[in-house]
């Protein structure tokens, strides 16, 4: 098979583009069907509307079958079936003539951006409403409408998914994203086709030192429904996280970190952007917005950080038609998705070092030290040297790295061979 | 009454600002009449002349009841009756007649500050000696004057006083300043004035957390007095301290550190300072002169830090009689006062928080949520998460607000209705 | 003898300029032959070929009494009675005619450097070669020619040499340099000629408060050879240690670090030359290339650091001919040589002070205040009052002196002063 690892996701990202996913409902169970196919071990849950979750409360299931606006021809001007963003999200059921006024307060359109949809969703408080392009809105004549919305909203389920693939010990790594949105391709398609991507990815590797705990949640309620019911076994067992969302553009990388910005993972983030893409964007905890905001809470204090393409709320198209499959490309998840196994990678080699013998070792006479420094494919000779210097038995692969400026991923082999040669111990608690 | 705080201490420098003060003698109890009529609970200590003090000993008592230079015919060519600056603190008694080189070797001007008097003194070298305007020192005419200081250098007392505003704990706030300069407004009155009106605003208060010690002493010997007598009670007990000198002008602030810049007592003035007058001067502990040089002694290490207006020794004015009453001013105090009761407004407030739910709190629910985003008057919700997010029991609110980038006292009313909410507990050790 | 030390040194250094040294052989013994008459405690070692060293082997011994390569009529073109870097370091022996293209493959010239002689060596691989000017090899005419080289490669020893000044402690600062190249006199004539001259100093102190190890090695094996040797003594006592290499020149100082640069090795030397020469030059370990390789290496760790002129590699002389006393001078030795003893002398007076009494001391009354200020040869007085406020007990006087800026060497007669007043103890553990 030809495809690469980024046409492969879009393509699934092609295919999960249509469902009307919000919250809960219908979209969400059409959208995981997909990812079960996809990866065949994943778990479903299903939670009951009203449950307690910490301080929240499942919400009411909410279901979609058709909106729109007409005039009174019965010419829909609005129409639910061309675009799911064009209802606003959790509207109540509505089936009435409307005047021009009551309308408009029920409208919503950017006119900064005139040609796009809006995304906009009532959650917690009961309304009903249209999202349309400002274009369109400024073509409307002024007169009495008919609005329908033909939705329940009703006692139910959430719904969510995670696959765990477990590794050589309980340590896990856990991979979040979020199954939530409408049509909109980088907010949110691309995380969940990059954490599928990442599944088969980790499914070829001939062991895993880490479980990996990857999740399929609505963002934040979800997040919560989920902590609120694996809470202590996360808090002992997890090693490192990334929340993957908005990875799929091919503008810069960015990176948001955990709460304090000391933990494995923003190492490791940091490492592999530094080296891989010198621009990436550093954001501070204070940007965070998406699944962060629940897993690096007071309590929950997980080691999750974010490696983005560009930041939900930063790239123009955000929330609305706009973030579609142009935006999000094979290229520009291929590129992600290298990341993210560099990084996992990175993670599962991360281990501390200590030489075996006091002074530098003789790699003249093992063959080490000549055929590194004369092959153009090896890795330096100085790199190596500078490895052994920091290999005291304090430092992890990743702090030597650090500090004598090389990208750990190329060292890999070279630690093999100084391993098998007996003069590199493993010395990880 | 419509008078200002800063109004009320302007009033208060402009009485005490004739009176003739030094180290030790009348004029300083004169001050001290007055501030014990403005603090009814002043409490004033006398310690005898001779008194060991750790290296130190309480000086001889110095009075003065007048001082000129006359020439042959009677009149007055320098007048102590006219300012208290023209008679070199400390000088010994003199009734003679002195040739013109004689005379010049105790008189001092400022050639480069023609109009103004200086401020000198000979505390621990008996020497006497005039001090005059340049201007009106190039108008003597050569020849024999006759000087004369009817001053006493005697065994006697060295006097200062303290107030104690006991609080809900032992944990004290020293609020430290010096009453030994003659008529100079910044340097020195602007200090004791400052003191009495912090005393007076916490007074009001409805309950103090912390007990507050104000002193008051003349500088350098009267701290080194002060701690000889209170020094294992203040090592045990104090929490954060200020020295109050040069605080009446309208400058620039400027901020002192203590020892190691790194006490509470630093922690909020940089905090306070830096969101009020972000253009604030900041200082190094090497450029100490007052009386955190023994508060921050090795042996003596309290929390001392100073918060000023321009820095003794950096305003022209300095030392000289232009340090008057228009440099002082009811704004430029008014201004530092406020500094103050938010640097303490925030001590008293600063605690350790913790969330009580994993998560984020769902704020909606409460009504804390869109009220606080959007009533003009309140909080940014963005704020109030922030602050939720680093409430993890390791912070205190000084360390999260640096951190988030609010400045803290905003924040009181939100932290109230939080924890009214039951949604942070009060962790502080 | 008014010989300054610079100029001792530089005559020694010509002495030792024309012998032919190599990892091993008779040119070492007859450079330490040298050594021992200038510092009559040096005591010679003898480590026999074969010998296993951590993870080397010491190599065979190299001697060399000849080598040429001469034209067909027996004219000599090369020449190692006129240069001893025309024959490769560690030449097999060689005597036979070679044609043109077999001689230019054993034939190395630098063309960027016509005039230079390059400096070439083979030590673990069987080769023969010579090095020439790229001048006079362009001068050569094609054709065979004679090559002989007059060398053995034999079983023998490796010879060392150290020298222990005992001092009031076990606790031992280490000087190593290296005697193992050809002539040349920066890198490295000057290192053996400035660790003599130090060792004389050393002797002429009244007392040593450290033990002094000068080690005399060739690099690399020799230093691999001596820490074999005396690993767990120098673990157990080492305080400080410095390489000494290029040393001689008169250009900036550079100052390459221990392995993570934070040992009171590297404070004193950023102190001095901080203080000395504001202009020089930082390294990282990174950049180190001398016998800091293995004193620094895991498993050894000592506290040692590089405090050179121009750093190997980095002057255009390098490993020329052109490295030569014209290069090195009385004065570039002689400043290295006051950087040194400075160096020494701080490490021999740096201590843990805490004054004795709370509060500053009343310096006046002890003539101290005055003297100090008024003196142009003493200290300021803020200097010593810098040093009063941080003499705490938990910092030693280099940390002091960085903290206030303050040249350390110039306090020693001060804190002499203090202490025999009683105002200053020495609480160093």
């Amino acid at each position: 098979m030809s495809e690469t690892p980024g046409e492969r996701m879009h393509r699934l990202a092609t295919e999960l583009f249509p469902i009307c996913r919000s919250l809960t409902g219908a979209g969400v169970r059409q959208t995981l069907d997909v990812l079960e196919r996809e990866l065949p071990g994943l778990v479903r849950i299903d939670v009951p509307s009203g449950t307690k979750c910490f301080d929240w409360e499942v919400p009411a299931e909410w279901n979609i079958r058709d909106g729109y606006v007409a005039d009174l021809e019965g010419n829909r001007v609005v129409d639910f079936q061309r675009n799911n963003l064009h209802v606003v999200g959790y509207s109540t059921p509505i089936d009435q003539e409307v005047e021009w006024d009551e309308l408009n307060s029920h409208l919503f359109s950017l006119p900064e951006q005139p040609s796009a949809i809006p995304y906009v969703t009532s959650y917690y408080k009961p309304f009903w409403g249209f999202c349309i392009s400002h274009e369109a809105r400024q073509r409307l004549k002024p007169g009495r409408y008919r609005v329908k919305i033909d939705s329940t909203l009703t006692s139910g389920v959430l719904n969510y998914a995670e696959l765990i693939l477990p590794g050589r010990t309980d340590r896990e790594v856990l991979l979040s994203t979020y199954v939530c949105h409408p049509s909109m391709a980088n907010n949110e398609l691309s995380g969940p086709v990059l954490a599928v991507g990442l599944a088969k990815w980790l499914l070829t590797l001939p062991e895993r030192r880490y479980t990996y705990r990857i999740v399929f949640v609505p963002e934040t309620i979800g997040a919560v429904v989920y902590l609120s019911r694996n809470l202590e076994a996360m808090k002992r067992n997890t090693h490192a996280g990334f929340v993957l969302t908005c990875v799929g553009d091919e503008r810069a990388f960015s990176y948001l970190p955990s709460r304090y910005g000391s933990t494995i993972s923003d190492r490791v983030a940091v490492h592999v952007l530094g080296h891989r893409c010198s621009d990436f964007v550093r954001y501070t905890f204070l940007d965070r917005g998406s699944d962060e905001r629940q897993y690096c809470s007071p309590g929950v204090d997980l080691p999750v950080a974010s490696v983005m393409r560009t930041k939900y709320g930063k790239f123009p198209e955000y929330h609305t038609s706009l973030d579609d499959l142009k935006l999000v490309t094979a290229i520009g998840l291929g590129g992600t998705y290298d990341v993210y196994t560099d990084m996992i990678t990175l993670l599962e080699a991360n281990r501390i070092y200590q030489t075996t013998t006091p002074c530098e070792p003789q790699l003249g006479k093992r063959g080490l030290y000549p055929n590194l420094s004369i092959k153009k494919s090896g890795v330096p000779a100085r790199a190596m040297m500078d490895f052994l210097a920091y290999a005291d038995g304090t430092n992890d692969l990743i702090g030597i790295c650090d500090r004598i400026g090389v990208y750990a991923p190329t060292l890999l082999t070279t630690l093999e061979k100084l391993s098998a040669a007996g003069l590199l111990r493993d010395v990880t608690p």
